[in-house]
């Protein structure tokens, strides 16, 4: 269910390797630390050369940031604690890290949280809802 | 109203036929289900070469997916009901296999909610709140 | 914190500044409107060529839209009132006309909010909530 979206700068010789790098350190992360299933695994991850798009980013909170910077955005259900989700952090830059060789002041996580009849994990049905909550025939 | 992102992976000479399909199954299943107006059609298409940018898919809850995936994630106001949401997961299917081939096993949608105040829709104004409801002059 | 992604259509040429003069109306607005920090400054800024992706708008509320629009996708802590949120509306249509000479009805902008839990700036932390709030040794 999990659904991310993986941002990073980097030239197109180092594209794919970095990227599936990047993707299994997300993934990785997320069975380790909040009970996500290996196979649960949706991710859009996107280089960008700089030109055509682009990142964007400062020294916020006294963090020195550079074009190592990796933004990554995973919308999920709602319910996960803040200890989960701080795991889920520190696993992240971890992984990021090792497979990736990001460093850890890079790593640039949000979460956005939604509700269970908010996912279509396809054949046009609601999987995490039961039908009877919905019309669904 | 809804801002509508899709992803897909496809071949560059497949690419504006194949996005705009999906853009079109995605727009009429709106207007088809939760009452959206044909013009309030707000979207980014996305096609991935899997090298530059690429996509991610298991096939998590026993569903055989593959390269046809397609990543649909609609931001809209909350107020929808479950019943609405499912018909919508319906018809996008039903939509995105008549319009674009893209089997239903392939769909994946989610949605993120946000109220009337979150939304700006042209020349720096919030269309859906009354200007009393802030120092709008 | 805010995590910001643009969307806009370009030509090639146009790219590199048209999108960085959009990034910046967005930071600078967030600046003077909402009381972000300008080095807390995280966007992904993406060009549109039409084909490989493209964006997708109507005239819906009777705002004539074309190929100059500008989607901006805000991702940011609960909290800020609507007075403030229309103030930044306002201002980031002023100073994308001004930077990028972008038209005020081309510009749309839709907000996302979380919690102070869901974000990591770097370093696996949780910056935004104290370390006794989680499990963080």
């Amino acid at each position: 269910m999990p659904f991310v979206r993986i941002d990073a700068l980097c030239a197109a010789s180092d594209r794919p390797d970095r990227l599936d790098a990047l993707g299994r350190a997300v993934r990785d992360a997320m069975v380790e630390t909040i009970g996500i299933p290996p196979d649960d695994w949706f991710q859009v991850l996107t280089g960008h050369d700089g030109t055509t798009s682009t990142l964007r980013y400062g020294d916020y909170l006294g963090i020195s940031r550079d074009e190592g910077i990796v933004f990554i955005a995973i919308t999920l259900r709602a319910g996960r604690t803040p200890e989960q989700k701080q795991a889920l952090y520190r696993r992240t830059a971890e992984l990021a890290e090792e497979y990736a060789g990001t460093e850890p002041r890079n790593v640039f996580i949000t979460l956005t949280e939604n509700e269970s009849i908010d996912w279509s994990l396809g054949h046009g049905l609601a999987q995490y809802v039961a039908p009877s909550e919905g019309n669904a025939s």
